[in-house]
């Protein structure tokens, strides 16, 4: 990573660190940029996807809907990274029940077990791309009105509130990060992830890329790096007022754009089929990042076609790894 | 009641209706209002406190948060209103899974029932005094920040971000009334439901008043015959952009206020202790109710000392059943 300033604070460098879902695409990038910064870094979750990528961490196995496991991964610790997500925004409205029971109960035995065992703060992602709904002002600052359309985004809310309940009730620190739609090595090409870590893999196979809609919704896509910088920076952040961010580009793309993007890197024309639009896909989504930039001395340092290209590298690196 | 305008609308008068909570405070006073009003009146509940209240309603017992006799009671209906509430604000705090489980949880059961049974219309009572948490804005508007010291606050406020996004997948309209705290006839003085219930109950016995604080905590008190009001406004209101309603009284007053007019009322001192203050408790709350005045052409008609006047009078005449 290339930061203008080091985003590790004394603080967290003096903090014994959780990082939860920490096996998943964010929680794995997350951890190698703390590894060896923090006073101690314990790594929780289901699986790895990429051991390797976590040598050397401590490692426990763990689901987080098992309250017993979050009671042993909370002991001893300063801050907990809470990356997890048990559904998507298009399976979310499946079964809501379970997307509730999911990502707010088991979020709720989670600040139990953080209240048991005095962590000071717990940093949460939440979706940039959900919890405003049809964005009624673009680019969408914090403020702007909450009203989902997918199950995902209200549990995403739901938890930023009773984040806030324990602060009041309880004092545990808390910081979200509304993340719009991040891309990187470790993203998943096959669970509906991403769609840039999609496209380059079948662009790179030669299978045709699925395309929702026209082509034409707009989304933030946001380099990882840039997200990770942000997420170490809120976590030795001091209590301000705000505690609640946008975290993305600055900038929209189409999905037509992203595939003429990926063609001209791969320098190669890429076949892409049409398909239904999807009811939780909003025109456009482009969040308002001033208040990160402001407060967090953030701003995104990688540009989308670098960010694309070390993405594409890392796939093609990786390509028996993640299916092909 | 006296209105200005009827608020009976011909869509409402020709729909069939459910009320869910029937048996309670608000239910019964709603159900008073609607019978003989509506093509079809069902009511739903678990207990009736005042059976006589209900004479001639058809009553279907049940508790809300089972599914199937949830899925009984919204057939053949177009309105459902639904007043259930299965915790106080400061019981909330104790257990926050157990009041997510009992208000959502079974919320969701409903809107799923509510979709099997093609269900025009759902009409809530959310918490206009715990959804806005310590208010940054007086008197608060519908638009403010979110942000509850109470689970209580937190749940209501879910409700309402699903009942939006079964309007928007589903098609289900639905209307929000953030309702202050409201007064009158069938308030339970016991159930730690209102403290004009239980201050007016405890003067009359001579049993001293409690008082939590200093008694300088400011809320909204608002007689029940106008929170009905503005439900049947709003159970035939046509669809607009606008859904979400504060209902309040327009001022407010401290609890030491209604310790001198419940004396003034009875014409004699009250002995008053004051108690520790509670953390859910906010200084003052006050709702900007300029919305629902000019899209349902809604506006308080009972001042404060009539309605606490009817409420005494209705006390009195059943104080036996209300356990003096």
């Amino acid at each position: 990573m290339d930061y203008s300033s080091s985003p590790y604070s004394q603080t967290l460098s003096d903090s014994r660190v959780l990082v939860l879902g920490a096996g998943g695409f964010i929680g794995t990038n997350l951890c190698r940029a703390l590894q060896g910064r923090v006073k101690r870094l314990r790594a929780f979750g289901r699986r790895q996807a990429y051991p390797e990528a976590l040598n050397g961490i401590e490692w426990l196995q763990g689901d987080f809907s098992d309250p017993s496991r979050l009671a042993i991964a909370v002991s001893d610790v300063d801050v907990v990274y809470h990356l997890v997500t048990a559904s998507t925004p298009a399976s979310s409205n499946v079964d809501k029940l379970a997307d509730l029971h999911q990502n707010v109960f088991s979020t709720l035995h989670l600040l139990e077990a953080c209240k048991a065992a005095s962590v000071r703060k717990v940093v949460f992602i939440s979706s940039g791309g959900t919890v405003y709904g049809l964005p009624r002002v673009l680019p969408t600052p914090e403020w702007a009105p909450t009203d989902p359309i997918a199950a995902y985004g209200i549990t995403k809310l739901v938890v930023e509130k009773y984040l806030h309940l324990y602060q009041y009730l309880h004092g545990i620190d808390y910081a979200v990060l509304r993340v719009s739609n991040p891309f990187g090595p470790f993203q998943s090409a096959e669970k509906n992830q991403g769609v840039i870590a999609a496209f380059l893999r079948n662009a790179i196979l030669g299978i045709p890329l699925e395309i929702w809609g026209d082509g034409r919704v707009e989304r933030d896509y946001i380099y990882i790096d840039d997200v990770v910088d942000a997420l170490i920076r809120v976590g030795g952040l001091g209590t301000g007022e705000e505690r609640i961010f946008n975290i993305g580009s600055g900038s929209s793309r189409s999905l037509i754009g992203i595939v003429e993007s990926v063609e001209q890197l791969l320098g190669k024309p890429v076949d892409s089929r049409l398909g239904p639009s999807r009811p939780v896909d909003v025109p456009r989504t482009l969040l308002d990042i001033s208040l990160a930039k402001e407060k967090l001395g953030w701003t995104p340092q990688v540009q989308f076609e670098v960010g694309l290209t070390r993405t594409c590298d890392w796939i093609t690196e990786n390509l028996i790894q993640v299916g092909g």
